[in-house]
């Protein structure tokens, strides 16, 4: 058995796979590829910016799973995944952005090898690193049935371990720290460039809790943090634009430790804000009080969402659409966890343990508004907000 | 017209927009649907992080490209593009992440609305954000035939204007600051994150030229920083533990300008290094010259990987696959513009101002060593070298 650093012990890796297969039992496929880069490292360990190319993750009725991928990121899994050198396959730098070969005919070659050519195989239909070609190419060389596996994995992530807990209040320590940096650092005049350089330089150096300090890993997505009219929009990044003064700025950001995050959201005004957006504030804040109310073991999303949007709506304030997505580990493009939605139409029953980005996000007409938190949903009561942010609008002058 | 600050002028824009209605005739696709964010960004100017929910931008025989996305980027596409608020279409946010609909049946519903709903529709295939789900329901809900068109904007983005390579230039200066911090920061005992936060915050600060100071972007990968053992796999990011002597780590980074980059890759050695890696150093440079001596305009791709390879194998090195890719616009996951690579089997011609970064990186059994040049193909005589960087292994003592 390889000697590696892993994040989790054994056991944690042994009973994920077992709720793995469990799933696919439910879901009648006897075979699993998995591409989604958050799926991969749960399962296995694996860490590494390779999803740029074709790789994964094989699941069979038995054994431990198997990375597949280019031939030197097999160089990477030896590095850092728990299975033995014959459980990592590497393919032919060859196939690599090639148009005269597809790295899915080397994949259907190791499902014959395993004596998997005729077994239904589960794929991520709906993922980022699984494309359109991938799947025609797969769909044709593969003598078994294919079958859309997509979030059969990420379900059984939703509820997180004790470890994976603790790896999120480090996300969250950090996450404190980086808007600590903005409070401190923003002022009129500083170019905006210069604000994102602190605010990633503080999220990588990281924090300290009682076992010593540790360090900050990437977070799945870059720091947005549009300014007045920019920030009526939701994913605008930045430029090396001097800030002005009489301009709101929300800051969309999370903490990431060993690839587990912990999102939170907080805005800033430079100059005295608007009549509109101090009413906004308070009801916002009177809504995440709500939800995090309502987000209770046994409670539905829906009955979050809805807790929120009874508040806006007795305020008049009109908005609508998701309000808050499951986080943990994640890779980029995208930090959530792609299963359930904070939403009224949602009606996933919230277990303890659960985590979600409850971000009800507020992008008006002239400004945007952005107050947000990681919940944990606890056994019983009211979920616990995993960061220890003032959750004001902070207003500097 | 908007009044947006675009990062280039109208003309520019109309030319790109001409060059792609010809390779559509050329590939007889009749309306486009691009997802690629760089293909979006190079057409229309949007920018923004909301890839990871389904978006593109439509090329339809006549008029301005149509921006479609999730209605709060709707939003931001009219903060950053040119086309006029009628080309600029959301779609609701109950679409996004449902298992009830999908975007892809509001994007069929767009194509009727314009009229093309039985038009040969190019998509791309081969690409991170367009899904196997994602093409099964377009192909369900579109009238006319679906074409595969995967790299078709790719390729007209490979010859750069002037003005893209100003930019170019202002990340190869960002790329040598980031060096120059690694060179006057690492040291035996810093912890690996504090090294990685100083180097993306110098990125992300920026540089200056004649013209004044300019701020960084973020580049579409992270550092990637592997040392020792580690670094004989390619893609490995980075932990928080202390930096000890006597192993190599090289740096696999980008400079990044308004979402153009010039990746460059560096060793450096803490302590003394192993013979085999000084001999190999000396080869890695000796090939990088005949390379560079070989990229010039009417030879091919294959051209100058041979011409680095002749070296390596001269010196009993062996190597095989790309070493190199053609680079410049470009989002998460890949800086690469994935199109040609530097390969043997590549006949792709090279043309003036053509740029790619000459990637011969080594990953051998007990270490790794990366040295690497952003190279512009010339009018006549070899590439130039975009960055100003000293090339040798560095030995810090």
């Amino acid at each position: 058995m390889p000697d590696i650093p892993l994040p989790f012990d054994r056991g944690e890796y042994a009973g994920r796979l077992a709720k793995v297969r469990a799933a696919m039992d439910a879901a009648e496929v006897d075979v699993l590829f998995c591409c989604d880069p958050s799926n991969m490292a749960w399962l296995t360990g694996y860490d590494g910016w390779s999803f740029y190319v074709h790789q994964g993750v094989l699941v069979g009725p038995e054994g431990d799973p198997i990375f597949w991928g280019r031939g030197m990121d097999a160089n990477g899994a030896l590095r850092t995944c728990y299975m033995a050198p014959g459980d990592i396959v590497g393919y032919a730098d060859d196939l690599v952005m090639s148009n005269a070969a597809h790295p899915m005919q080397d994949l259907a070659r190791l499902l014959r090898d395993r004596g998997w050519g005729k077994k239904r195989l589960g794929v991520e239909m709906e993922n980022y690193y699984y494309s359109a070609r991938a799947h025609a190419v797969l769909s044709a060389e593969h003598d078994g049935p294919l079958a859309d596996a997509t979030a059969l994995v990420n379900w059984q992530r939703a509820v997180k371990s004790e470890a994976e807990l603790s790896f999120m209040r480090r996300a969250a320590r950090i996450v404190g720290e980086m808007h600590r940096c903005i409070r401190e650092t923003m002022r009129p005049g500083l170019r905006k460039n210069e604000l994102v350089a602190e605010i990633i330089r503080t999220g990588i150096m990281g924090s300290e809790d009682t076992d010593g300090p540790f360090g900050g890993d990437y977070p799945a997505i870059v720091p947005l943090l549009p300014t007045g009219l920019d920030a009526t929009a939701a994913h605008l990044t930045w430029d090396d634009k001097p800030l002005q003064p009489g301009a709101g700025t929300f800051f969309e950001i999370a903490g990431c430790y060993r690839r587990y995050h912990a999102p939170l959201c907080r805005t800033v005004y430079l100059g005295t804000p608007p009549a509109d957006m101090l009413a906004a504030e308070e009801a916002v804040l009177e809504g995440i009080d709500k939800g995090i109310d309502a987000a209770r073991a046994g409670n539905t999303a829906g009955d979050v969402a809805r807790a929120f949007y009874s508040v806006l709506e007795r305020r008049g304030i009109s908005r609508e659409g998701r309000c808050g997505y499951p986080i943990g580990l994640s890779y980029p493009p995208d930090w959530g966890e792609r299963t359930f939605s904070i939403r009224p139409s949602d009606e996933t029953v919230l277990q303890p343990n659960m985590t979600f980005h409850f971000m009800p996000g507020l992008w008006m007409e002239n400004w945007g508004l952005e107050i947000t938190e990681t919940l944990r949903v606890t056994e019983t009561g009211p979920a616990e907000c995993l960061a220890d942010v003032p959750r004001n609008l902070v207003i500097l002058d």
